[in-house]
């Protein structure tokens, strides 16, 4: 690793409408009381923002708006504009097209140009990608600042014709698992006022020789209206179950080792945000943090925004000294990733 | 820009099915020898592989498959096996799926696993930027080598109950422009038998309030089946032939600027690949290289695969001391990149 330092001076977030609860959910798809009940207790996860109206199906948010609104509030938060901004990274599994890439949608919208811009196509451990791949451009010397986004928009697959009665299993998470949004910060190479250094990050696929936990399809004209052998979304929660604690442990204990740093160093833990119910468990199996820092309860799993908005959160609360550990497992294809932060 | 050298040691390609030539696309789609010959004249590629059989439909080659090909001739040509890539970095406007991301499966079949990898959503300019980033994680000093693969396979916008008669200009060009393919390149941080030495590389995003030049849409299960106003795919040609030869001069001119070249410095030209007209006419314009390393007349434009069949074809004409530009513009939203290098 270089010697160059490398400082998140700030996090920004947007999400889509109000919130959702269970209980609107139900009410939509015609679900008792019971199913209602199921949601709470088995998954944990009590609201999300959708960018899709329930009524009337009307998308009205797109992931360029969202990634716009949460840009924003990260570069006014670190006190800087569009022309401060050398390099722009944003992941997402749900980009608004195949081209252009909604990264570069974005920029133009700020005002951001003459830069560097890459779009990872990514699963939930897309945002510590992200934030991987600018540190090692900051890190390369030639930029000083990096605008870092994650968001996902699920409305596409949000087919609001289902009857959830006869939907298997594997498809029906997708209705209370997931919501909308984006997230945004950014990334320089001095510290600023609250900042965190970046003491360390990770990012490894591990997925050989395992199944996908989680797949998306897309289609294209030429599948639209023809046969569809296979869902569009699917997730193995045994699968998922199983392997994300013990992955979670992992990057937890290598980031330690690395740093030198003991469970009991660690002031905030920022835990996978699978559902209300994975993250308890997993955020009780690590034991390290006096703070765990979450939002899929309010915000559902909202894919590659997630870890931004745990960071908008984290910066409000950390204070000198405090060291904060990022874990961030992606299921589609097992990518292990983490963070290591501390308030200098 | 650190100390660190990067040596691009070898390339590889791969192709799916025999070539489809115009005739055979004519006789396919019902359309006459004028059209043929307007195909021939106008746009100037004269083949292209295809992931889809013309005849059957079927879909029998996928991007995995292509990339995994692309990736094994270019690992044999540099000496190298699976264990010891340290990253991989993938580029392509069409995944197999939106999770999980190609590369990952990639990965897997080749049995590269515990280490970082990325794939980028993007357009004509993906091989250069993941080139860039696989250049600059090197140059960070964590990694040693880098596996870097970028391909298309537009099979799922190749509509064959089209009438192309009926098909507007900008969506006919899909047709005839694009092919399916990928390839692959190592990059290294010690030089090879044959290597070259990677001495810059550029992308910049320029898309500040230009409209796109092309667009390609995605479509969900809940677009499925429903009136779709946008087309799938468009191109804005009129931008495209004022923008990219402009564009392209200037990429040249900023690399050569910085490494302090002349014009009679290169040997090898290796030019934007949009068509066999456009490619030819860009050429000349640049004015530069004794020898211009192309493919479009026959593979057509295979997207983020491009530049890997032009470096895949350099390496083996370069000579020691010899210099090579590349220039690579994305029309989508416009970026501007390129990559200079030199046979040591």
């Amino acid at each position: 690793m270089g010697a160059t330092e490398i400082h998140l001076l700030s996090a920004g977030s947007a999400l889509p409408g109000p919130a959702v609860d269970n209980a609107s959910l139900a009410r939509r798809f015609g679900m008792d009381a019971l199913w209602e009940q199921w949601v709470d207790t088995f998954v944990g996860t009590r609201s999300r923002h959708l960018a899709v109206d329930l009524e009337t199906g009307e998308v009205g948010t797109s992931l360029a708006d969202l990634g716009e609104a949460a840009a924003r509030a990260a570069l006014s938060r670190a006190g800087l504009q569009a022309g401060d901004v050398d390099v722009i990274v944003m992941a997402t599994a749900t980009p608004d097209s195949l081209m252009p890439a909604t990264v570069n949608v974005i920029a133009d919208r700020l005002g951001v140009d003459q830069v560097p811009s890459y779009q990872l196509q990514s699963g939930c451990s897309g945002a510590v990608q992200a934030l991987d791949l600018a540190s090692q451009i900051l890190r390369s010397g030639r930029h000083r600042t990096a605008l870092v986004l994650g968001g996902d928009v699920i409305a596409r697959f949000y087919d609001l014709d289902v009857d959830l009665r006869s939907v298997h299993p594997a498809e029906l998470v997708n209705f209370v698992l997931f919501g909308d949004g984006a997230g945004a910060a950014v990334l320089r190479t001095d510290p600023g006022p609250g900042s965190v250094a970046v003491r360390s990050v990770l990012t490894r696929l591990v997925g050989l020789g395992r199944a996908p936990g989680a797949t998306l399809e897309w289609f294209g004209p030429a599948n639209r209206g023809g046969p569809q052998e296979r869902p569009a979304a699917t997730e193995d929660y045994k699968a998922i179950e199983e392997l994300v604690p013990v992955m979670s442990q992992e990057v937890l204990h290598e980031l330690l080792d690395e740093l030198e740093w003991k469970g009991d160093d660690v002031d905030y833990l920022l835990p996978p945000q699978l559902s209300g119910r994975m993250t308890a468990l997993i955020g009780q199996r690590l034991g390290v943090g006096s703070s765990q820092v979450s939002c899929v309860h309010r915000t559902g799993n909202v894919g590659n925004a997630i870890v931004f908005f745990q960071l908008e959160q984290l910066l409000q609360e950390i204070g000198p000294g405090e060291r904060a550990v990022v874990v961030s497992i992606e299921s589609s294809k097992w990518i292990k990733s983490g963070l290591a932060l501390e308030a200098t």
